[in-house]
């Protein structure tokens, strides 16, 4: 029999010890923040009906949309020519797909739970999602999202919890950021201003690229979009805009002055900078953008961005207010606001930056090296003390050559290699190597905890 | 426009906040007991080549994997009449599948990493599998597997771990066990015994069912298969074996004593018995049962199983040895041990007996009520400490009636509500309200955490 070496699907990844135990010790952070401030998690299926799915991310999404087989016979409900319209066809033998984001089953779960649910209904969802994109570096077939919102609630408090988490997990993670800030009505007050109400939609997709593009594509691209010289010559004033925050929203009063959504927006700003000025410990810059737009379709209010500050890698978490989620599932006026951790680049970042500890992760501690069965016997006590002082501990199974136990140990970066040979046991001590500094002590066998801590 | 109620795909179950702190106390006291003993974890992908998964489980299984369309135009490789061998127009549109379990995704993984994998290699894998079976009650198509195994290594140690392991982990579950022992080798010499070496497979799978069906049934079934009434009088006494382990195996010997293959099982029996005499705090019954097989084609040595003492459900963990996992990638000879928790029965019968902890779980430990602004930010920093002192806490966002707010607090049966008025604030006090006796007290605002502790 002859075997074809076995591969992974284009766009999947498996992922090693090594790098599971980094990648839970940043969803572990995340879990812990969620939990402290009340969120709670929720899981919904990979699979959803296609007609939960479809429709709901534009017509790109749906072809990106991972689409399933009916089980068993999975023709029996299609027709001679069915096969000439793939479309048609693809209805007929898939009704279920794979989950393409968090958000989309979110809304639904709240419509289908509405009445059990009680408001505000604050959740968190840590799982993976899949798009049948053309795979590139940095972006995979299957990648997991971290999604917290809340809904039922319209109180900007809840924007200000949002930095607030968003302040602790990045200090806890070690990673030092910059949180931007903008209100959709703001952008909605600006192209009212500036004549344009219903080009809303060009003009933030255009101004949404500064960052990227610079000033003068972005007047470029709004001139193609058939936005006059007299419109951008409003505008260009809104972009030079500096100072602190405070002196920023003072201008942009000023500017705004006649327009009420757009004076609404600055109100919220205003209230959400307010709540800001009372976390403390803060351990980030936080800047009112004007051009920050994120999918303006989708967000109502507040818009929120974070990017580290050490590394070019584009935004690392992300979100903002909505008032019409559960309309899509035909629920309106619900109105909520969350924000998405993105923790795939949050994991390269903290790996450019070196920022994930050496010793807290959580690995072996200790190995103690096997030299027969009379040796096992006697570190077996041992070895579930040390487990149950919460130090992880691993008794090497086979009586192998010490050279390649110390090899095990050396490999999988175990600090501590206990060795219990004839002497240790006949004097009921034990030799503990520290694999960091090669120094190695006999110790009574009661003190390796203490020798260790 | 319309809105059709969504609904879920069969087979599939959304976990709601308060069934998923439940779920997460099981995998988090899993995750940390594995830890413990060194086992790592390991993740691979949802989607799988179907060359990697078909051929694996069975006709049977290979019908029950989700199979997944090609992307893009996925007709362009069939030809007209392919459609008129569905199996033939499968392999045409569809390459890749969902897992269908952990184990042949391990396999896998070892195969593709034999050269980086520093053996013996520990892993631990807890992720959801699907499978295209008829949904029924406690049968789901998409549901979690726990695996825990270690590969490279023949050591009997290394099934003592795992029992110990079984042992710590339904200990912190507060879940009396009885673990089951047995070993394919002893089968084998049994079958040998009677004179039907080559009906290993039928005699096994018939004695498999003695719990189920009792003893007339197997007898009949053995018939049937052909086994003749003198290997039956052999058969019979080995049922019939009884008082301890020990006395068990000794009678064993003796029937055994020819058969090189029974005896080699025994000593093994024997030998892992007495590492499980080394450990302590033993919180289980453990049984050397000969009727036990569980899937015998698989395993090779020792065979595990366990049961729940007060709940009549099945096994909620099992597993054994085996020595030919990654020959099914063309890598021989690579011996393993390894076991899988059955997390959604271990949740069903913890609901059953109640067991879940009530103030354990990960929920708000406390909610501050929200009586306007000026008392939000008297709060804000109270609320701060109490987080920093790692206690979960919700401010109510939205100033709404008071009997919304704790109603709120009894919902989600948050156990201590802080309120805030006016006089709290002018006095820097805040009131305390403990919503399991009732009882409401002030205290100094810098005493809320003791007075909660």
């Amino acid at each position: 029999m002859t075997y074809i070496k076995p591969t992974l699907p284009k766009g999947t990844r498996d992922f090693s010890p090594e790098v599971m135990v980094k990648r839970n010790y940043i969803f572990d952070i995340l879990k812990d923040v969620f939990n402290r401030y009340g969120y709670m998690p929720l899981e919904t299926p990979s699979l959803e009906n296609l007609s939960t799915l479809l429709g709901k991310y534009g017509d790109e999404g749906d072809r990106l949309i991972f689409k399933i087989l009916n089980s068993g016979n999975y023709l029996s409900k299609t027709r001679g020519d069915d096969i000439k319209d793939i479309n048609k066809f693809t209805s007929k033998i898939s009704d279920k797909g794979l989950r393409y984001d968090l958000t989309v089953p979110f809304a639904r779960y709240v419509v289908m739970n509405r009445n059990e649910i009680n408001f505000p209904f604050k959740r968190y969802q840590m799982q993976p999602v899949w798009r049948a994109d053309r795979p590139q570096k940095g972006r995979y077939r299957e990648f997991y999202q971290c999604d917290i919102d809340v809904i039922g609630t319209k109180s900007l408090l809840n924007e200000a919890e949002l930095i607030m988490i968003i302040n602790d997990v990045f200090k806890r993670l070690n990673l030092d950021i910059c949180i931007k800030i903008n209100n959709r009505k703001i952008l909605s007050g600006i192209a009212t201003h500036i004549g344009y109400p219903e080009k809303l939609t060009e003009i933030t997709i255009a101004i949404d690229k500064m960052e990227k593009i610079g000033l003068d594509n972005v007047i470029a691209e709004l001139k193609e979009n058939g936005i006059d010289d007299n419109a951008i010559e409003l505008l260009l004033p809104i972009f030079d805009l500096s100072g602190s925050n405070k002196q920023k929203i003072e201008q942009l009063s000023l500017i705004l002055a006649d327009n009420q959504e757009g004076l609404l927006g600055i109100a919220e700003v205003k209230e959400l900078f307010e709540y800001i000025s009372y976390i403390d410990d803060v351990n980030f810059d936080c800047e009112l953008d004007l051009t920050l737009a994120r999918g303006l379709n989708y967000y109502t209010g507040t818009i929120i961005e974070v990017k580290a500050k050490d590394v070019n890698i584009g935004s690392i978490c992300g979100g903002g207010r909505y008032d019409n989620l559960t309309s899509i599932f035909g629920m309106p006026d619900v109105s909520g606001v969350g924000i998405s951790f993105g923790a795939e680049r949050i994991f390269d970042v903290m790996s450019e930056l070196d920022l994930f500890p050496k010793s807290n992760l959580d690995t072996t501690k200790v190995l103690f090296l096997n030299f027969g069965d009379n040796e096992v016997k006697y570190s077996l006590p041992l070895i579930n003390n040390l487990r149950k002082s919460n130090i992880n501990t691993e008794l090497y199974p086979d009586n192998n050559k010490v050279r390649k136990q110390m090899d095990y140990a050396n490999k999988r970066n175990i600090p501590y290699v206990v060795i219990i040979g004839e002497d240790e046991v006949k004097n009921n001590k034990a030799s503990v190597k520290n694999m960091t500094t090669g120094e190695q002590n006999i110790v009574d066998k009661d003190d390796i905890i203490n020798y260790i801590k």
